[in-house]
């Protein structure tokens, strides 16, 4: 019975999207056997202006990075 | 007070939309005499290539019959 | 540890966004030092003709007044 | 196929809750014949602690009044 | 990046709920060679009361058999 | 006009949640001038046993360490 929200970065080609949907409905039924037809998955395109962490957003070219040096802030 | 958020296929026009936003907001309304400055409506429009059930993706031309029949699968 | 998902309307520059996605991982850190690599904004456009309130599409010129007028509709 | 989430103050009993699933998906079912097996409704209880508009939290005994006025705050 | 929100019934234990987040954290990492630290999953767990598919509430012990059947009604 | 949910750890107190709601309302009223009676903010508490970042279960006492080495798994 589960709804699989997915916000994700943009990039992704039609075919990746059709695997992640397969992928993460198959892994929910097969750890619970929960019925496929009750398990929907949407995933959900975030342009990278719109993405932040740590306070930097992902359109900053040393994302990972400065995202990652964030967790030293005080 | 409620937030209404509805995620659904893209495909609707501007007049529909705006015929569910005003349906929605009157159901909640009549129902629970809830003041309407006070209900908000959010539609998201899902591309169908990002919109999965049973683990079928909705661009399938059998998405219904296929989705459906995946609820016998173990 | 947040995830802060903010539904607005369309009509924000990058640079706006930007602005946005700092001040409330700022405003989070602030209050309760939670390290910064931990918070993440996600913002989502929603078309005017896609938010209601009040039971008045945000398409409306007089979206504002009516909305907040329908406060008062039994 | 839409996925309707709603977030909502506490205080629904079960019989209202049933009244409010069936209700957001007869209406939408009967504005645009999508099946209704691909109706999903989610109700979601949120404590008035946790619920804020124009600034003030929705355990404030003057809620309604305080957060129109605040439409007024520049 | 990735934000994995899972509204699902209640009824999973602590354990079955930590292999869900490792299995849908594993599965995006292992499709797409995101960095596990940017993935972040949200389990939200919803009474069966608050849950609706095919206007059939999930408290209903035929909910699998009638909301199924929804989808042949009008 | 915008909505604000924010998912969050529990463990926050009712005064910590208002200044958290005033925080994000007022961040946002001052950014853009949107009306504050427009500015909804929902807090919505997870338990630390239905939270994962880079695979790790927050209530894992390394969270902190393992998510972030999370970050170097291929």
């Amino acid at each position: 019975m589960p709804v699989i929200q997915v916000d994700h970065w943009e990039g992704f080609s039609e075919e990746q999207k059709k695997e992640w949907i397969v992928a993460l409905t198959d892994t929910t039924n097969r750890l619970f056997k929960i019925p496929k037809d009750k398990i929907t998955v949407i995933l959900r395109e975030v342009p990278l202006s719109d993405w932040g962490n740590g306070g930097v957003v992902a359109t900053d070219p040393d994302f990972l990075a400065k995202s990652r040096a964030a967790g030293g802030e005080a």
